[in-house]
């Protein structure tokens, strides 16, 4: 980006102009068709000025995350006193957000971002643990009212059912009912202590 | 890529040259510390060379992904009798050859790579494929065994495995023997049907 020299306040009006571009564009068609042609036509700037400052798709949505353009929607955990109940209702409420045209794409994005850059991969890092903090928390609640196994490893399911979404998503397919369901028969299958069903 | 014009030859020679010493960039330093510098230096050309047919790190891994200089080995699941024996067998062997140096950073490179580029993310999925299948089919000859529920959802349980140890890769935690183990007894109290111990 430009320093301080005579260009300097332009130069941040046209970046912001085109973070917002970037943002509206990849909600409305998502990464995969996100076209740098439209983004320069809304942002007002030439092409060239966003590939001179951004030479990849990746370059261009990290800065929008480091510059608070792009945030996932966290989804907290809802306690029931039910823990089954509970997860099962954060996961669907995940796949249902992750089934909008956008979300998916995003996902990818974000991860893409992530693993290109260290300092998105940080930011990244702060919004996966808040988003597993809700999960951990839930669960440890569920250990302590019995309902759940005194040794499950809470922070390895958090992962673990973090982690079998993300990879649906990555491999490009669709969190159906069916994916979801039998996620959530096998991760309670597995911890469900002697009080569960 | 130059098309057919006179410096054809001497292109695709230099493409072969980029090709090769990125994979070997890759192997030596992994995916964060890539310098586009030694690559050039390695391929004995300029790095505007590399730059201009390259703009962004994901497609360089991409077209060295695309023609084959990268490949990660498919680790096969093990067949003893004993279906939990043989799948923790193959999540260990997974998480050991994760902790090689380069093998976690090449893991994030590919990924980034296919998360940008569709035709990576086909090629990737190819050999997700194959990976999930050698599970896939160590799972159902459990379940004909009555080691497993039958009503195991075993492309779920491959799929869930996978994404839980690519998520650790993504996030940059390293696959310890602790969460091995955790995932291990996440799986089986989940899905081990009455014949389990």
């Amino acid at each position: 980006m430009a320093g301080d020299r005579p260009g300097r306040k332009r130069s941040e009006a046209s970046r912001a102009a085109i973070l917002e571009a970037t943002r509206d564009e990849l909600t409305a068609e998502g990464y995969d068709r996100l076209s740098i042609d439209r983004i320069a036509t809304a942002a007002g700037v030439g092409k060239q000025t966003i590939y001179r400052w951004y030479p990849s798709k990746s370059e261009l949505v990290a800065d929008c995350i480091l510059a608070g353009y792009i945030v996932r929607p966290v989804i907290m955990t809802p306690d029931t006193g039910d823990v089954r109940r509970d997860i099962a209702a954060w996961i669907r409420s995940f796949a249902k957000e992750s089934r909008t045209p956008s979300a998916a794409s995003l996902t990818r994005a974000i991860t893409a971002a992530a693993a290109e850059d260290n300092a998105v991969a940080a930011h990244f890092q702060d919004q996966v643990t808040i988003t597993q903090e809700t999960l951990v928390t839930r669960l440890r609640a569920g250990v302590d009212a019995g309902q759940l196994r005194k040794d499950t490893g809470v922070s390895t399911v958090a992962e673990t059912v973090v982690g079998a979404l993300l990879y649906r998503i990555l491999t490009r397919q669709e969190l159906d009912d069916v994916f979801v369901d039998e996620l959530v028969e096998l991760i309670f299958s597995g911890i469900a202590g002697d009080q569960a069903p």
